[in-house]
């Protein structure tokens, strides 16, 4: 490779690209939060069928602390769609969202906790089972119901990854991460990317293939 | 920096990011090409009149061809913004478009040339006089008026760069290029790029800023 070669995409990235295409469409055709987690949901589930279109850069665990790389943020921030990767023993604060989100499990297998505040004095405790998802596995969060979890890697020795999206530019909402008490902190997220994978290069050949 | 550290974006790219965010808000509001044009040309305008947001990546010459970069696609590609990089005495062929465009002037000249079929034996002749674009001027591309055009860098001694906006994916339009009989040839852009800037990476910053 010489110094003017573009970097080659080492994946097919038509997956993801349909699967943003897809999903604007779905915005544009409804308001109805039911409607996008239940279609949205199969529009995932679709996506995360297949595990072999996330580039490298995307999938790469850090050391310290899960991950999360920002794939697409749609123009007008009405959606986001982010992988999150999580190295052996890596888990999230417990922290809610403030918007819908869908995740869809790519690799490995994720584990997730739900809370919600105890009624006499607000501290936050469980609530249901906690839940393993597998690969294709879909979940999805609304904010009606409740909000607030702890999701964690369910491989002690591997790397998980799952792909998730928002009704927003996550990176940028203000939320909150919870301690037992119940207490909040202010939690901005952001992502661990400054590049964007180009899901619209290299279409001669996905226009071929299509 | 460690092999961990996320790489710094070495410029603020909210310019860009508020740009893609009005674009797409303009196109919420309207489907007339004239609003489009016209609205959308302020827009261009404001990204332009400042040249320090384009990141060196986006913003690098090859030393043979003319270089687009795709900065942003929307999730419906119903529009895509591209920075074009042209070295000393590099040109584009004769070509089209087949949907608008907005042209704007980042730093050096661009010089236009347009063209339309001859009446009487479709041959292209030279329609209008060579334009030169100076910094912050804004061209428009209008199918309906005419959308053929030849486009050089106007600099012999140095790279000109120019921000161009279209209404589609402009790397995967079919469009052509033309021989100066009139003879067409299928032409299909492509970008020069695999990565895209991440736009809403350090929003923490921005939104302080804001
Ligand atoms: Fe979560
Ligand atoms: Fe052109
Ligand atoms: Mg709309």
């Amino acid at each position: 490779m010489n110094a003017f070669a573009p970097i080659a995409t080492a994946t097919d990235l038509s997956p993801l690209r349909r699967f943003v295409t897809d999903f604007a469409g779905l915005l544009d055709d409804t308001d109805d939060l039911d409607r996008i987690l239940r279609d949205g949901g199969g529009l995932l589930a679709d996506l995360v069928a297949q595990d072999d279109w996330l580039p490298e850069e995307y999938a790469r665990p850090h050391p310290e602390r899960y991950q999360q790389y920002l794939l697409h943020c749609d123009s007008a921030e009405r959606f986001s769609v982010v992988s999150f990767v999580w190295g052996p023993g890596q888990a999230t604060p417990i922290h809610d969202h403030r918007v819908w989100g869908l995740v869809g499990v790519l690799s490995g297998t994720e584990r997730v906790q739900s809370f919600h505040h105890s009624d006499h004095d607000g501290a936050l405790v469980q609530y249901g089972a906690t839940r393993t998802l597998h690969p294709g596995e879909i979940e999805a969060i609304d904010p009606r119901e409740g909000d607030i979890h702890r999701v964690e890697n369910g491989q002690s020795d591997r790397t998980s990854i799952s792909i998730h999206v928002y009704g927003a530019n996550i990176g940028a909402v203000e939320r909150a991460t919870y301690r037992a008490s119940g207490e909040e902190r202010p939690f901005i997220s952001g992502y661990a990317n400054t590049t964007l994978p180009n899901l619209w290069a290299n279409l001669w050949d996905i226009s071929r293939k299509a």
